[in-house]
């Protein structure tokens, strides 16, 4: 029989010392989003294959894990010579499956419906460091709320988690950038770029931080593009300065392009965020964040931390995606928390690894011991646990030494020997 | 576009108040275990399809859900015409990923290692009332000891969990039955079977619960077995009475045939587990207990409640199974849980869903509320989340009567209409 040990590539098995730090937070997450009124739902890691690549995916439907038909289905698939031979997929991520969730379960849902996921998506990516096949992710999202109060809540709640989690560890200092993709839109439609050319002048401005304003205006001339409107484009951004507010950022745009409506809600977002945040945590406005998927229609964020180089958490609004799904519009905003790298920068900060609490005791039990004094060993370590502490009984192994190193790593501190 | 509404076929949404539930039975049996010294671990959902095809899972492997290889690979596969379409498969069990990631991590685990593992596992089964294709499921094993202190804490941690979960809604009474396989094959070598036709034997012992033992005569007469061996065979259960004990049904076996080391272990286990356990749980030696799965070595056990017909929790010894993978032999010993009956029973005896705790508050805001007024609620709001409340800041519906109701649906029992 070949037996294979180790886990399927690109997918990770979870250490208890893992599991401990991937619980605590995961716990934190659970609670913040709960307080602000956030309920956790779960939908299954399948999903139909035809929801799945119906293109709201982007680059994400090339990854997908499918899952084979099974029986005679699978059967007709593979004598028809070009059959699909999968009827359901993984999951890629966690907003398509709570757009077919939200259509099949509207009715029983408060509505706005704040809605909060926790769980694995599978994508077939090239596993490189800190990229895997099997990741968690954690996203927020309220659904049917058009208002700014969806982003509000969203931001507050994020802010408030991260605040609290990454405060174990005295990382007080992170940013949110908020920006909005009819202010985008606006700047280079007044520009003089087409509507239809907006997506792609906006692949070239979504990196900014890699290469500048003048990488940017080198591509699109490249690309082809009217050298006057590229001029006009970039001056608007050239004028940017630290702190710079919606409203002087948007003078820049000619009046009858200003989109005055998400101009207010921006600043409006901005002013009720600002007072809800703890000390060391910024929110502003940025003109050139961008964010690659293409379905966001109005506000967009991400959060970044000083010192990493990535964001660890980012969304924004997706007013037509669900619709495009249930063919009923429902306007809706979500955050997605980036798990895995805030559990990355959590043991990047601890000394060791992440240990039981408390004082663990262990009883190791010799070969010897008579069943009576087992029994008053059992007794005793029940009563133990009755004030919540962690104990475990044990026959005692041949290499004791060893025995007690093993547990010591994973946090025990009392050991008892009990030899007959 | 195609776009399917309903979860795939077997799967279920969870709606927040099962998650609610759910997540409260999940944390009271992590807190359950962990108090016992059991660490939990995590494997990914995805097995190599050679690990999941090797026999070792019995009808299940006729049940897996197969990944298909992607691109080149799957193409080459195609071409051949009869090639392996799939690399991977979703784990039908705990029980096989444990073994894969013992057999890979052994040495950096305590010896012995108590793992708890809380995971989805998929079975392409046909789905009925209470039968998923996606269901919960909760392990927990002893890995690496062969002494009886591994079923003595199997089973006091998992009556103590039973106790605990089972006491809210007013349940404490339920048994744990126990047996042992090397019993089984001693009384049936006994009256004459061959090794050979134990298993066989052993399944139509199985079905007493349904047919007695006069069908299970029957069946075995049927079945061509040798008459006088059947009626020897018999005897010994027909002499079976209530709160029996390991020793006097063992008198039925012929001295030269007793399995005198499983005895005086089973008897261990019973007089070792019996103090642990709350008014109301029963341990029993129960000389019909069979258990199904064919990889049992020593002690078997199942948790059986009044007024139910179905175990909730069953386990053994397999000493042999580990090492069939590692090609190490590593004695294993462990209870699985049946969560989703658990979560049957929880709610069977719920007036209502499972709500939200405590009185959480709905602010609602009228379209007319100024930004100013707006910051001094989402002020108030966050102030009362840091005493520990839910709260939630939500946009006022246009009917709030139905706005209401469903929230009170979930729990909130607070409401404060904000108009201006």
């Amino acid at each position: 029989m070949k037996f294979i040990k180790t886990p399927v590539k690109g997918m990770c098995d979870m250490l208890p010392a893992d599991m401990r730090l991937r619980e605590h937070v995961l716990g934190m997450i659970k609670e913040s989003y709960a307080a602000y009124g956030f309920m956790q739902i779960e939908t299954p890691v399948m999903e139909h294959i035809e929801n799945l690549t119906s293109k709201q995916g982007g680059d994400n439907e090339k990854l997908i894990f499918k899952v084979m038909k099974r029986g005679a289905e699978l059967q007709r698939a593979l004598d028809k010579g070009d059959g699909e031979l999968a009827d359901n997929g993984l999951r890629y991520d966690l907003t398509l499956p709570l757009a077919r969730y939200y259509a099949n379960n509207k009715e029983k849902l408060p509505s706005p419906f704040k809605a909060m996921q926790l769980g694995n998506v599978w994508r077939a990516d090239n596993p490189q460091k800190g990229r895997f096949r099997q990741f968690t992710q954690c996203d927020i999202d309220i659904l049917g709320d058009d208002s700014s109060l969806a982003e509000i809540e969203l931001i507050s709640a994020t802010s408030a988690m991260i605040t609290k989690i990454l405060g174990e560890i005295g990382l007080t200092d992170f940013t949110v950038h908020i920006n909005d993709r009819q202010i985008l839109g606006a700047v280079a439609l007044a520009a003089g770029f087409a509507q239809e050319q907006i997506g792609s002048v906006l692949i070239s401005l979504d990196k900014f931080d890699k290469i500048g304003l003048d990488g940017i205006e080198r591509e699109l001339l490249e690309n082809g593009y009217d050298a006057e409107a590229v001029t006009r484009y970039l001056a608007v951004y050239r004028a940017v300065r630290e702190g710079i507010s919606v409203e002087e950022f948007c003078e820049g745009i000619p009046q009858e392009h200003r989109p005055q409506k998400a101009m207010a809600n921006l600043s409006e977002i901005l002013s009720c965020v600002r007072p809800m945040l703890a000390p060391g945590v910024k929110i502003v406005f940025d003109p050139t964040l961008v964010r690659g998927m293409g379905y966001y229609t109005g506000p967009i964020f991400e959060v970044t931390i000083d010192g990493y180089n990535f964001s660890i958490a980012g969304g924004g609004r997706y007013d037509k995606m669900i619709g495009k799904f249930s063919g009923q519009e429902v306007c809706a905003s979500g955050f997605s928390i980036g798990f895995e790298r805030i559990v990355t920068i959590l043991k990047d900060h601890m000394a060791g690894s992440y240990r039981l609490p408390g004082e663990p005791t262990a009883f190791l039990i010799g070969n010897r011991v008579p069943q009576s004094r087992k029994i008053e060993v059992l007794e005793q370590a029940q009563e133990m646990r009755k004030t919540g502490a962690i104990v475990t009984v044990l026959p005692m192994s041949k290499n004791i030494k060893h025995q007690i190193e093993l547990l010591e790593a994973e946090g025990y501190s009392r050991f008892e020997k009990v030899f007959e």
